[in-house]
């Protein structure tokens, strides 16, 4: 059974593999498509997918940290060919292909297709856990010190999770098309292990929804952290106000150019009265403190 | 097979081709309605089908902007006859009517349906790339400057992203009905097409979701710099207080017409008074920052 | 065929009319019920309605603004009578009754059943036009000058959107089941009507669900607002704090009864501490400018 | 037919009735466990129901206001026999089994099953309204005087209407059950009567929804008006500081001593510059005025 | 009928039992990967399950608290024979185990497997009340001193809880898969005991949706108190700013070195100022209490 390994969709040889096997031109249209999504076809004589395999490289924006890429696999698999149409330069496209040829056979197609999908599904499961890490550094530094920079981590993770997401729930959807379409190249025998690959994207789809419980959880964190830390910088203003009060207050009282105020010829008035503020000031603070406000 | 292009539901020929062709008198009112939805009602006789194309246009708020606009065309496809009604001030209904004559032909009534429908939704595509960069440039300016103009930006696009979707939600469900309903033009030989437009349309409604996602998130970011903002203020404030303290409360105490503070009478007392309220002020500010205040 | 008006379920009539064609003893029950909500049910030989037709009426706590009212209007609809209990002072319903007594003919039940539900869904639409006014008269309002009127507007107007919310979900429900029920009335015909005003409350709650999502959005611009006025207020308050601080810490200083202060005995002393004064504020501000607090 | 009446689930005659009548060892020990749950499970030979009264009694913390409570009521209902465990103490339980002897006869178990059940759904209602009154009375009160008082109260609703609302999906299933498990003891006569009750849970469940949305919004109202609040007091604090500021300033520069201020030798100096002051602070509330500050 | 018992997967007679039984290297795989989840296949001759018991251990960062842990228990249930995999540090593995030898009997793999899987489940609800109390708590302190430790703790919950969510998510799965797939080992007479263990894991995933819905309550109160408590001592700044300012702008007109104010000779003169400095600061804080500040 004939392997054909294309590395460009734009390969002229695919118009002739089209002409020779009788692909559809919607797949073909699909599959130069700059944008295409994940999906499963399956037609009278071959099925074609488009995967979306994943692999991690270094964040532009952030030199310290890994971020996930995703390049495209196309593949149609007929009874009796296999034609993929890779992006050379995926390391996880390169492991599923290696896996495909070392493990798999040229009599089984199915066994094939099983076997790259489920190399591809694997490698999602370093990226998802690589964003656990993230997020757990995250939550510790929003309570040691929430800062702005500590946010826009957590928005620029949020922002990759909707992205992860996008493409595993339409990764489900296309290990479900594969298991449940009277047309699909999948045999009997193979069901069972695409079954299992489908339980390994519903396990990590499960992982992307819980990392975004923990970032929503990580956002409240900050933002009441934002109100404690207000009302903490509010409780030192009115503390600093109570210190100063009976201070300004009294001397200033001493201060006007009035006659009648007590010790006002003592040789010790400046004593007494600076104890009388010093007085005043504690009882302030004893009755806040009293009143529970620090 | 004869296909009437009429640019006016009012046209008073559309009454004779209800006469001839026997058209359901619910499906000429829903043609002449001023705000009607997409729809697909297939008959035994014909599919009526109403779509929603959409173009750019200049946003009179907002003279900078470009804002996406909905029009409405009809179609009444049956076995032998093509009705359209259409905008003719709609840039996608032209394409759309374009390359349905010009990939069409015209004993093929599906293929005409399916040309003009795979057209308008084709179209929506820049639409939704438009508020992709819009929303990028928010985010980043959420970041950069949060100003209440941002949020007005924000609330906008979210307002006409309520409306695409809800178009697009229609546009999915007329897909689906030109699937399954047995009643519909639609031939076997078409259905992969339309589901491949189908695909285009689900997602669609994915990135306007995702859309609604990153909006959401650029609010979110807007409220905790807010929140943040209100405690940096607090703290110039706090800080504020802390410098004047020490000077308005000494100097306040060596105000009083009183005897009996220490250097009075000294010629330099003033300069060991004003060196005693610069050592509080700083060291106030030590104790403000060992506590962490900013 | 007999058509009995009736507009009070207290009537005794109805009891005669219920033994006379066998009516449920839970329908009647129903229908002499104070809360009945929408509900439709088919037995036998007749299908029993509840539909709740709206109507505008001036809020009793707004003079200037109208509110929704619902009455309720209950159909016996046998294949040889119907029976009709109405609210007479409700106009929808009275409407309803006209149209179907000009339109429809005594033979056929089913058609003074559409009559009347699709005269009721119609009177729904300037009920939702009436809010969606009132939604962007308060957003631009919120834009402008929030203040705790408008929100207490957008709470009450959240409250309606509640009830009609609920009636519209019911009234969906009752025209899938007039569509689905095998026992119902309604003849294959009519079904397609029937289906229409379907497609008329889906498009209603639509509309209830995109005003909700405007109504969060006006909340969301008020609490936004709010946010930011405070952070303006806080700025006020500091710019005031930042041009008395030096006034006051300056004056306090030269206020003290100590010697060896600069210009003590010049004749412009006050003038040069004045311009002191006066240049320390500046420059407090130009660094909280370049610091972008305000 | 015999209808065996305990008040109790540990007494013994329950284990003499279960030899008697084949009960299945589960629903023994379901009807003895502490915290069962609602349930409706059909045998070959009879059905086991498990249903949840509800009455209203004091609030042991809230002394004027009255809440829900849950009892408990397990039938077995057979061809030839019922056995009901009802707790004594239950006015509702009461309620039910007195219209059941009253209104129901020995030869029909699934008429005496669908009067107890339609007994305890009705008693909800109360319950229901009970809520409705104190969550008008609490909006009313949360846009009078915002209190932590009223928040408290919203919590502790919030709190109830969850146990209310768990109950009622588990008594909506249970009727659903009774309706399509084809080996229920509910006869076809009597299917039309339990989708009755059915409707009545639907209802309830709608209510206990409106009143979480009606809660949510006090609950934003409370918060937006605690915003507002900040506000309010912010600008206060600066009217204050605003009328202050201009008496401080310049009394503290004419407390200075230094020469050559104006009015310095003035018999009416002090008048002077208090208008001067006067002035100042008018000046400066009419452009904070201006502004649009307060 | 022979019951292998291993205790780790990585044990060498797996293999053996592995090629005896027939054993899919799907399952041997799972059985032995690190963190396989809960999940349940049927083969021909064999159910294979993996299960989470679960048990309360010290929590390692709070000493006074309980937290629950997972371990991994997996069966192969075939029909004349069971081979399990179990931890044996985890106390409700070993409960079910030894519930399994006690009730169960050899001939019956079914009824072994569902003794363990019932056993398990009821270990779920001890960590379930576990939390009810928690939160009990947290509810209560955060009315009494809301402060940033029952806010962490509040989080710590949270994230349990979202783990424990997902656990008996699929344990539901689970339970729905034993009682639906033709290929399970359980037979129709141990259907209705599935269903029974089936219905307390929904009445678990309840309490623990009920769980989520209080700590959200607990997190909006916290929120609110923390609103709250920013007004509150704004209140006292304004209320200490209230009583200093009379006395303030009053000492410092008074302290002026100008002429013309009233009682300036008088020997009682600063006895009346300061009379009237008090009058001011009554009057300022009748004003304020009027308006409702306080």
């Amino acid at each position: 059974m004939p392997w054909y390994q294309l590395s460009d969709p734009k390969d002229p040889r695919l118009d002739e593999l089209a002409r020779q096997y009788n692909l559809h031109p919607l797949h073909i249209e699909d599959a130069r498509s700059e944008d295409e999504g994940v999906k499963v076809d399956s037609g009278p004589n071959y099925t074609f997918a488009v995967f979306k395999p994943v692999y991690l490289t270094q964040d532009p924006d952030a030199p310290t940290e890994q971020m996930p890429v995703f390049s495209t696999l196309d593949v149609f698999a007929g009874k009796d060919f296999l034609i993929t149409i890779v992006d050379p330069a995926c390391p996880a496209t390169d492991e599923a292909l290696e896996r495909a040829r070392r493990d798999g056979d040229d009599e089984h197609p199915a066994r094939l297709l099983y076997l790259i999908l489920d190399t591809i599904v694997d490698r999602y499961f370093p990226a998802i856990d690589h964003f656990d890490e993230r997020i757990d550094a995250l939550e510790d530094a929003v309570f040691d010190s929430p800062s702005p920079a500590i946010l826009s981590q957590v928005f620029a993770i949020k922002r990759e999770l909707i992205d992860l997401r996008r493409v595993l729930v339409s990764m489900r959807d296309a290990c479900l098309h594969l298991q449940r379409d009277p047309n699909t190249i999948i045999d009997t025998e193979h069901q069972l292990y695409i079954r299992d690959t489908y339980d390994h994207v519903v396990r990590l789809l499960d992982s992307v929804e819980t990392q975004r419980d923990l970032l929503n959880n990580t956002l409240d964190i900050y933002l009441s952290s934002a109100a404690n830390r207000t009302n903490d910088v509010m409780k030192v203003l009115t503390v600093l106000g109570t210190i100063a009060l009976p201070a300004l207050a009294i001397s200033g009282i001493y201060g006007m150019n009035l006659k009648g105020l007590p010790f006002e010829d003592s040789p010790h008035g400046a004593l007494f009265v600076c104890l009388l503020m010093a007085s005043c000031t504690v009882l302030l603070l004893y009755i806040l403190r009293r009143m529970r406000w620090f």
